[in-house]
């Protein structure tokens, strides 16, 4: 008998028909009889006063209920962690001046979505333009248009650690080299665009439905920005259509909805547009990163100087995070004993940036592996070698401080090496052919506590049902990653029982104990765990009264296929049912509900010491590229794919994530970019946004190594976000394997490859 | 300091203002993207065999998605108390015959309600008429038509119980009468007509939004009808204009939007008409009362006969509860130490009687509250004093075994009578003029499981959250009296915190934990007692930590007003908030969540031993009134009201009841009378059934009589049903004192004042 009978199994979610026909409810298809609809003004310029807001003409219009501004507000500043109280720089509707064309200046309440877009052209705001700044590296320069009384030189937040000696090891260092690797803003292109249904009702209580990965943290920036107790809300995520990282963070969408709810005493419905999507909600960071490394003559990488200059945009947003996470990485690929690391988030008037998938790690992942390649080049070793050599190893500890109790990362190299025949391919491709190498690793949920909540990470309930099955509430937020059937199969494994056995109740702020949210990859293993635990407390309700019955030890029990009966003897047993009808007997009726939660150990995010993670992910991707010449078209041939994601709960999930992982990363590397001149995105649509489609996919082999990791639920471990990040280096290095050509900045399209080429001749690699 | 801070008090429910300005949303409020309507093909026939449906023609209209018939079901017969199979006698859509005018014989789905509306004119049913039986007296006769194969003289359900000595009580009782009284069949009336939304979905879950009272119960019957497992089940009962024991049984709007939605694979929403609800619903058992009791000279009663034929219709439904609860009062109001009871339920091819109300009590006790004026009449005793000799006393067992912890009977009797001026007033009136009495006892729920299930009757969880306040989970049922309100005074008095703290999400099956619903006046005495042990649960979970923070004993802790103290030293204390994260802390973050059951003392639903129930209300009413001699119309100057409901969670509440317990009864003893001929429903309308409407109403004095019972939670007892009963008893009386006239057939409309004037002369009492 395998050691699990559910997890590690590829089975189907439960509602995996509703939405392939179509049933499954997404927020926008929400609505509520009397239900008024809402559109946002937006700032036209990127920096500007605001002088005055005229909505009289607005209101005239009929149909027209509502129009808010700043002025209907409590006027209390948001933004993502409350630790640093400057990062609360954001106003949910504009008051004093407009900081990016996007800015939120007014919202309208109208009986139909036609009114209120006729609206909001005759709300008349009498702005006075400011001048503005694009670049951080303007940004920060002295007398540059300042943004933020707060921020002195535009600077939001910044973080700088050292640890070990790095002068000392760059001087005794045998090869020094530094970079710069430029990325570029991109849009998470979620299929469902943003939306928002608020019934606030005569009880003052607000119930939000809505597009958000994280319906407890938008519940907490709903009490701030509303001025409401965490008991007047109910934020109720239906099913998603996609959430990278935008959707952790409050939207104007929400905000409104909620706001003109409340003033109207009606429903209220916005929906987003795709060219909001694009131009106005939060973009990847992009970024410049300075890498400064000292290696030893055999490839050991001694010594890394990182220099991040990020763009936050008009607003921190996820600005914090975004600089500490790398932090994670950095310190975790590779064992690099002397490190120092400088992040700087800077303000500009550009459109505001936010967690995506990977959050920051992307963009310095790609320095390190675009570096390694250099470094292994000039030191004459073979890219996979250098990373061999250097790479993380189980039982290791950090220079911060985390305990690394499982990596795969050599496993990962080995394993891609051999599926790609690296050993005879390496140096034999033929001109215009090449491959290439990007790692990974990445925290299997961030052990940040933003709120500073008493309460845990992740908590949850199950409850036995009379038919054998369970109900389990959970707070986790199914953004379309399959996290409700991945957390109901470890409750279905916990208990003994069927993945069918379990119904999942999820993201629902009033029913669902407290969770935070889908980001920082750390639904499965913080959720899970508390599942996990919710799951073995009911089990235990029963094994107590089954123990009696059978005459049995408990811990001579076994729970499976549906039966609890004494090991190795599953005659001497009883059905989970009688189990429970039993346990209900015993206890008069009490119904069965287990409790778990989730904490995980602690990490302090000013000192940045202690366990960052309970975990991490480690991987390796292999990609083989062809270039043409002529046009510089990049055709990405193959690409093999493997990650460490400790034991595979499903390994068809996983699998997915590494294929949708390769498709955005793909985007990331070679076409998409939110082109943005003077704060404005010109290409906010389909037709000028160039995301891959299917027919751009290159041959995908995933590869799921499994290294057990006893923090995570039955060994599990991250395999959501981090997946993204080799996807972009590989390929780049692929690239320069192809071509010679040393690409530094991203997207690497086919005239900046042209454009290389003419700047200097072809040098192919090995 | 008062005792209770909370408890007591008469405070608005939380959503008043939503009931009072329409947000509030009913079940026929709900709509989901793409749903069809649906409408019911009743039978025409009293009694028929189904020999052919032909829906081809129906199918062929435009816009019609499905047509349903009993073939289409999986043929199992349903019914309501699962102890007794051959109750189990009703199939949800009829297959082999039709038993009623009314009776389901096929249902539509199309596009709209028109469209269905005019499908069920192209649906060909070919029937063979049978003969019918209307009268249970008859339907009882050899050769009488056998409705039901399995019922012996069309007996559905019989009940024998004999206590003492009865003959030999009769033998020598000093004087002994015989009556029989005879009540109709009336409609409860709601201001909310059935609906039903369902929605079967493609990953093989049914929700279902219904006007239920019972969302579990009809979970159940979902189950058995539909062949469906409990987990595949959501049942959501929205917001209820009024059950009054109708909707405690699955309607076949459930049913049938269910197995269309199914069948469909779409939502289907099905919304009655007031002539179906008039006409189709479960009407209050009509019944005939014959009672024979024995006296001593001195009034006391030593010895009664019942002997009930009631009329269940077409089905049984609650018919054997219907036998069975009378058995309460029956030896609870009153201290009669020998009893016969004999009790008979019988299929007629009426429409289907079920619980209203009281559930055949009203009938009962008119009975007995007439018969005990007509026998202190013969002995010279004033109906008081006879009921005062006679009147149950606390600490006194029952016949039954039940045992009466109190009974505030007396206080009742001596309350009303002081108020009403009795004294002075009885046997002075004026002609035409007179007053009368009617008692009561009722059950605090009855201590049946009508399942045979091993889950406790009600539960309850309660999740504190960071503000202080607390989310109750509760299965109960709020079906306009009020119960989230009362649940939610309970579980704030427990905690320890404000009424509006609590916020209350109930009634659905998927989320909250099993409680059997609204009817026998459960929910504040079995889902109180939950809600009120959940709630402990949770303070004990704070009081833990509290006293280790304040080095106090947890039972020197008080909770009260939002703060936990060491008692009397309100200072040494923190405020609840405080106590909560606090124990999140402490417990590293595990959610303060508490459970809570309550099941009452066993009772032998077979052999009729032990407590029917936990506690008994006790209440008089006395009613003055007046009649027009020339007209016979009949004018309620006023009744006051004495009711004892143990502590009053909420006075105003219990006032409430009262009052609209008076408006029932007097529509009951008066003008209402769903006029049936042969098997049809003659008056379906509200300008043809005449119920009492505000200008209608006499002057109510509630009197509000606290008799403390251990058994309910802070010594609340029932206040909703049993406080309907003495209403039509006094009216009656309080007609004989004016008139002379004994009316033992209900309602005493004027026509049957004049009519029994005329045959006989005035007799006036006293």
């Amino acid at each position: 008998m395998t050691k699990y009978s559910v997890v590690g199994k590829s089975l189907p979610r439960t509602d995996d028909p509703l939405r392939a026909t179509g049933r499954a409810l997404f927020a926008s298809d929400y609505s509520i009889p009397g239900m008024l609809f809402g559109k946002i003004l937006r700032s036209h310029y990127p920096h500007a006063k605001i002088l005055n807001i005229d909505s009289e003409k607005a209101e005239r219009l009929s149909g027209v209920k509502k129009i808010i501004t700043g002025k209907d507000t409590i006027g209390v500043k948001y933004g993502f962690v409350g630790l640093f109280p400057q990062t609360f720089d954001e106003f949910a509707l504009a008051i004093d001046k407009v900081r990016y064309i996007g800015d939120e200046v007014a919202a309208v309440a109208a009986t139909s979505e036609d009114i209120a877009e006729e609206a909001l052209d005759l709300i008349e705001v009498e702005y006075e333009e400011l001048p503005a700044v694009f670049d951080p590296i303007e940004a920060m320069k002295p007398g540059a248009p300042k943004i933020h009384d707060h921020a002195q030189n535009n600077i939001s937040f910044m973080l700088e650690r050292e640890f070990g000696n790095v002068d000392k090891a760059f001087r005794e260092a045998d090869y020094v080299r530094e970079d710069e690797f430029v990325t570029q803003p991109v849009d998470h292109v979620p299929l469902e665009l943003h939306a928002a249904l608020a019934n606030y009702d005569d009880s003052g209580k607000l119930t939000l439905w809505s597009t958000t990965q994280s319906p407890y943290y938008l519940h907490k920036q709903l009490e701030l920005t509303l001025g409401l107790k965490e008991s007047q809300i109910r934020v109720i995520k239906p099913y998603l259509g996609g959430g990278f990282g935008d959707r952790v963070d409050m939207s104007s969408y929400d905000f409104c909805a909620a706001l003109l709810s409340i003033k109207t005493g009606k429903p209220v419905k916005i929906m987003g547009t795709r060219e909001e999507e694009f131009s106005f909600s939060r973009r990847r960071h992009p970024m410049r990163v300075y890498l400064k490394s000292g290696a030893k003559r055999d490839g050991t990488i001694s010594v890394s100087h990182f220099r991040i200059i990020s763009d936050t945009g008009a607003y921190n947003s996820t600005g914090v995070l975004a600089i500490n996470i790398p932090l994670a990485p950095v310190t975790t690929t590779y064992n690099i004993p002397n490190l120092k690391y400088e992040g700087f988030q800077v303000y500009s008037n550009n459109q505001v940036s936010g967690a995506m998938r990977g959050h920051s790690v992307p963009q310095v992942h790609f320095a390190i592996d675009s570096q390694l390649d250099l470094i292994a080049e000039e030191l004459g070793i073979d890219p996979v070698e250098i990373r061999l050599k250097n790479a993380r190893k189980e039982r290791e500890t950090t220079v911060l401080g985390t305990k690394i109790a499982s990596c795969g990362l050599t496993r990962c190299l080995n394993r891609s090496r051999e599926i790609m025949d690296w050993g005879n391919k390496w140096g034999n491709l033929k001109e215009g052919k090449g491959m290439g190498i990007g790692t990974m690793s990445f925290a299997s949920g961030a052990s940040f506590n933003f709120f500073g909540s008493t309460s845990s990470f992740s908590a949850a309930t199950v409850r036995l049902l009379d038919d054998g099955t369970a109900t389990l509430l959970t707070g986790a937020s199914d953004i379309g990653q399959g996290s409700d059937g991945t957390l109901a199969q470890i409750a279905a494994e916990e208990l003994g029982v069927h993945l069918n056995d379990i119904r999942v109740v999820s993201a629902d702020t009033e029913l669902t104990p407290v969770d935070y949210g889908s980001y920082s990859s750390r639904v499965t293993m913080f959720a899970g765990n508390a599942v996990k635990n919710a799951a073995a407390d009911a089990k235990n309700q029963l094994l107590e009264v089954v123990a009696k019955k059978l005459e049995a030890n408990i811990d001579d029990l076994e729970a499976r296929d549906r039966k609890i009966y004494v090991k190795g003897t599953p005659e001497k047993g009883m059905s989970f049912t009688d189990a429970i009808l039993a346990t209900q007997t015993v206890n008069k009726g009490m119904p069965v509900i287990g409790k778990g939660f989730y904490d995980p150990p602690p990490f302090n995010f000013v000192t940045s010491e202690g366990d960052i993670s309970p975990a991490f992910s480690f991987g390796s991707y292999f990609a083989e590229v062809e270039v043409d010449r002529e046009t510089g078209i990049i055709e990405v041939k193959c690409i093999t794919a493997a990650h460490d994601c400790g034991k595979a709960i499903n390994p068809i999930r996983v699998e997915g994530q590494l294929e949708g992982s390769v498709q955005m990363g793909l985007g990331y590397a070679l076409s998409e970019h939110s082109v943005t001149v003077k704060g404005m995105v010109l290409n906010p649509s389909f037709l000028d946004y160039k995301f891959p489609t299917a027919l751009d996919m290159p041959k995908v082999t995933s590869v799921i190594v499994e290294e057990y990791d006893p923090a995570g639920p039955f060994g599990a471990k991250e395999s959501g976000e981090g997946t993204t990040i080799p996807v972009a280096p590989a390929i780049v290095n692929a690239i320069y394997n192809a071509t010679g050509l040393r690409m530094k900045e991203l997207p690497v399209t086919p005239d900046k490859i042209l454009k290389a080429m003419k700047g200097k001749k072809s040098k192919r690699r090995c």
